[in-house]
């Protein structure tokens, strides 16, 4: 059963979540500054809120100071969450390739340890045929990676990336006084959930407004509609 | 031929840019602050850089100020573009559902007239089954629309979307002293061109680092990997 | 008397507001992008809400394209409004010359013509002796501009800046349902006040919450303290 | 004598930089959420770069968690240094009241502990005078402070704000190929700089551009033009 509480004059109904299994890759993208690494990563996780209609869930996890990167840049971590690890490691090479690849001083690397790791893919070692022949494979930082020749200088980019199980879901819904008073409340949310690691808010600003149900009682064929997504705010752990 | 001109003290090549044809849609979205229409758009026209590997090209074309919209709020104008119709078909209903409908106060309204458009798209038609039955047909400021209930209150999202035929290409490359002063050129290209109407730059930040070219001399699996991104800095007229 | 309007469901109480002649000197900022000009036109405008206890009302009055500026370099207009054209000259200098000289790449120039001036100071003159004797004075884009060697590479300052009369005041009251509509309502408003020129929002990101009255009933020392502040949202045409 | 390092490729003089005494207050401003924070705190700290015409040198140290602050809302941590007590205490109260007391949702906390505390100041009980007889004086959140009643709710602010001894001065130079890196250079070094507790760096956008030098040999009335604004990046301890 719920239970009620309340923090600081507003009553919480802490019940349950709904949520379900899912695969995961953790990047980790660099460049010359914050800036760019955001907007490589802001492209890469694009069109990715849901797997009802999108090929991936995926957002911004959090920002990487420079002692945390390989290369000492500023960084970004990335979340991509897919129901299966085949459509997992089609749409890393396809994001990576498209939308980091080609973004100016960005960098990729695998953000998953090798314990972490269920499945490896070599997202990079593909990627490395864009160099047409005067790519390279070598080692920087401890890591070993294709060197791509690009017009803006070289892309680096890790061999292989990790994947393992998470968990889509986790969410509760804002019930407010007015739409003004729940956006700001859940704007909030969104931005202490970005401080926490490993947890991605993925739909649009990190809020969704829209809940689903399991099936629709009047139109049958959208049985598929629905699962996982809810809430104003929506929280997922990996 | 090329000619040489020069433009307060760099040297300009004005040469001939490949350029390709395409199918776009020209969507607005307005939601209840320029922040949110943004936020929209952005997960929207996410992963949307090249059609090699991205099932779209798509990016904000520019904000709408009220007076603009349907509704007198603030609005973004974004462009999907796509090989064929039929893909930019699926691919707005898909980038609609999931990435403005979910999106907290936003609306999407055609953007394109009846006499530019040269498809249809019953888009806002086929979202009105997410309503599970509440939702309604009706007329709103002057257009046909469908008013879908949400948790956060009611979706507006026209019944149809026109889409008609457009150019791919125009680009230029820069040439520079270093990394981080083409960078600096760049994005102020970038920003100029974002005020020019029609016109999107749909790789990260408006800018692509690397070109690519026709086919690949050692690698004959990618013959198709190339054709049209090049340049630091990509405009694209539609 | 005031009389009772209605804007797509909001009461509107059309009615006056309080407003009071000041001096105003414009000036345009440029720099190698619009970071930078902003950079410098906030850290020059700051501390300049009010002349109860401000030296001076301040503020970004728009951003100007490169084909508005003397130099082609996106910049920023600014407004300073001082209660006399003595203390607006010592803080035109005092600014301009701690925050805009200072500022990575800028320059600054004199944005009223010499028809709409009342009165013109030599502040672009007095600035060059920070070049200890290495600066030049001289033509460049048409005007008299001092030229200050520095760190970054040079200053350009206008030699003379113009001022002219202007109002301080206009402004309205918003009354909503709490405090986030309220906010909401007035960040609104500001981007729209953002856009019309001549005018600037001098107050914390645009808006007041706290309104003054004119003189203090119980704290007599107070009566000072009070004349143009109000509202929400403060408007002030120059 | 100053001593040659390398990082990263990078050649390293390590030398000495001038330092001055200066005194410091340090406050905490919280608001309904980090943007309005931000707001106040970039007005309140404003035309704040040098004591050598600015009244005081300000800047905001860093941002606040909900979780470090009184009130469990949003903040940011900024500090404002002068040449003497005096001085401070004056500025602190026209900031305060002109530039946080007038921001939508905003208070103020005094963030210097007792022990650190060398002078203190009654800025928030001379504030309460705004109220006109309606202000409280309570406690709220273990702190003594004024609940003055404005348009937008009630402006709190703590009644005694500590001031210290500090340090001005502690910057370095860049040296580079051209002013796009030296300015990509800086700007990363101000990022990094900006995570560090108790430091600011006051200039525009954190970089200063034009160093001086003490005195001048050419305008003898420029004896105190000087002392302590030099590098591209100044890093300030306090």
């Amino acid at each position: 059963m719920s239970e009620l509480k309340e923090l600081e004059g507003v009553e919480i109904e802490d019940t349950f979540a709904e949520a379900f299994p899912i695969k995961v890759a953790r990047v980790l993208i660099t460049a010359v500054n914050e800036k760019w690494a955001l907007n490589a990563a802001k492209e890469a996780t694009g069109f990715g809120t849901s797997v009802i209609m999108c090929p991936v869930e995926a957002g911004i996890e959090r920002t990487a100071s420079p002692e945390e990167t390989p290369d000492g840049r500023p960084g970004v971590f990335v979340l991509f969450c897919a129901p299966s690890y085949k459509t997992l490691e089609e749409q890393l090479l396809a994001r990576l390739g498209q939308c980091v690849l080609t973004a100016p001083t960005a960098a990729a690397f695998n953000a998953l340890s090798e314990e972490e790791s269920v499945k490896t893919f070599n997202t990079g070692f593909k990627l490395k045929f864009f160099g047409d022949g005067f790519e390279k494979v070598g080692e920087l930082y401890g890591r070993k990676v294709s060197i791509i020749p690009i017009m803006g200088g070289e892309f680096i980019v890790e061999q292989n990336f990790g994947a393992k199980e998470g968990v889509a879901g986790g969410n509760f819904f804002i019930l407010a006084e007015n739409q003004a008073s729940a956006l700001l409340a859940a704007e909030n949310a969104v931005a202490e959930i970005e401080k926490v690691d490993g947890v991605i808010t993925p739909f649009p600003g990190g809020i969704v407004s829209s809940g689903s149900k399991p099936g629709s009682l009047k139109y049958k064929f959208m049985h598929a509609t629905t699962n996982h997504k809810f809430c104003p705010t929506l929280q997922r752990r990996c």
